[in-house]
């Protein structure tokens, strides 16, 4: 699939990170950081942007907060083209607290909220669009929302200033119908937009949806490296590298930092396909309860875990 | 998906039993059995169909030659509407080696063979249909085909009496757009006939294909518990009866043989998504490079694998 207008977006420190409290090492991020631009990655998402009025430090890494001098020290000089972004959750970060992109290294910000925040969502953004950053809104967790709620948080994105809007499986419960349903509802109900796709792994299906959302237009695409994130994990960027053939990506570089970086980290930090996470996804619920049940000593009945979790008994 | 045509076999046994030479405890396989006939699976293979005169008893375990006697020793009496399947490879065992159907517990043959032996598997799926068996034959590896050698195949088979041809990505190197293409192909060149997928998680799309497949019509489906299968493994039960409708299916005995057996088997016997198998699975070559560089001690830098491999090197 080479397509030109596709741009890669590598969220693994900022995803990863919700399993480690985003406690890397500088040496990591760096390493990360320049594989990333040698591989040709189009950007690379380097945290959160959050407040520290709301959250520790003491007990949160460096890359929930994206200071300037965190991004600056760890990355040194900016090199080649790869652009830098940071999400903000809604409610998490002041608008006050963004600096001009003059200011900043970052060059984009990623606003992620739900369906009912959508209003707020396009007030940041359109706050930080103000003040000179790229944008996009990421409309989390929609395999929840009832259609009605949907389309008027896409109508209320068709009239905002936003450019790019990601289709975001929070919790890996779509199978490919449903994401060439909503590729084809978020096209339609906002003419002009570009989408982007953020999947999870769940069912094992995040790298196929991925291809799927791919196939159906979408130009923006989210992955990490081994799949790093939250419970089951991300769309693998080495996979994706592989599938697209444009030129300008080299998927060697992936492969030295999985083998330096990743494989080890994965023996220590847990992420991947585990029946937990499956158990979540196919009951299109969030993963905390599965991550609960990872955490304990001893797994707990998986059946009964599911069965639980199905009939709301959990 | 409901769809009563529908039909699941389950080949944890044989597929998994080739990375572990079939060296399965008689208990693992009886609860498997009669995990998989509370699910409601339709058809377990239990191993393959091998002649003593070409494989060693000492090297390989039992279900490398699916006996009677073993058969019988560990299934006890068949219990249930689960019928029993072996696969026969071609030029691994002699048609004089099957025995008529009434004197087996095994319900259908599936043989396995290269587009370049299918006139060899008509021959031995044939006869063991006359000997009363249910057949179906497997065509591997056709991702490395060209389309010349593939429509003759195909147009052999569709001359024959096999009413059942599988789909199978013996590499894990297809991505829906080929599962979509071949699927069109068989229906097309061989009217009347039914079709089966089998799938590799090599590139962590053997459930998505199998599902595409699924999409395009084919009813007769393989899993493997927990993916179990040599190298990266093959679509999960699991996932599988997750997706399918059908209130025949129980998916509770699936997760209760993943917890006490296949868990634990995991962490001795390895499959499952791997950077090596990732690498052949891109590269669409047969997994043994990739299961050689599993088998090290220490991981040989994976770059320069994928480049050798790439480049004919390896």
């Amino acid at each position: 699939m080479f397509r030109p207008q596709i741009k890669v977006l590598d969220c693994t420190i900022r995803d990863g990170g919700l399993i480690n409290k985003w406690q890397f090492s500088d040496d990591l991020v760096s390493k990360v950081y320049d594989a990333l631009s040698r591989a040709g990655v189009d950007y690379m998402e380097i945290g959160y942007k959050s407040s520290e009025k709301y959250f520790s430090r003491i007990e949160n890494g460096a890359w929930k907060f994206c200071c300037e001098e965190d991004i600056k020290r760890v990355i040194g000089e900016k090199r080649g083209n790869m652009k830098l972004s940071a999400m903000a959750d809604i409610g998490r970060i002041d608008a006050c607290d963004i600096l001009p992109k003059s200011e900043s290294v970052l060059d984009m910000i990623r606003v992620a909220c739900y369906a009912h925040e959508t209003d707020k969502a396009i007030n940041l953004a359109q706050h930080c669009q103000d003040k000179g950053y790229e944008v996009t809104i990421n409309l989390m967790a929609v395999s929840k929302v009832i259609e009605r709620d949907l389309d008027e948080a896409l109508d209320d994105l068709s009239k905002s200033s936003v450019p790019v809007i990601y289709l975001v499986d929070s919790f890996g419960a779509m199978y490919s119908e449903q994401i060439h349903f909503l590729a084809k509802k978020y096209f339609g109900a906002m003419p002009g937009k570009e989408l982007g796709i953020h999947t999870h792994n769940n069912q094992q299906l995040a790298f196929a949806n991925t291809i799927e959302g791919i196939i159906a237009g979408i130009n923006r695409i989210d992955a990490t490296v081994y799949g790093m994130g939250r419970g089951a994990g991300n769309c693998p960027l080495e996979l994706l590298l592989s599938f697209l053939k444009n030129p300008k990506f080299d998927i060697g570089p992936v492969f030295e930092i999985i083998q330096e970086l990743f494989i080890p980290l994965k023996a220590d930090v847990e992420w991947g396909y585990h029946i937990p996470y499956m158990i979540t996804g196919i009951l299109n619920e969030h993963p905390r309860s599965g991550i609960k049940v990872m955490s304990h000593e001893a797994l707990p009945s998986l059946r009964q875990f599911y069965e639980d979790l199905r009939d709301g008994t959990e």
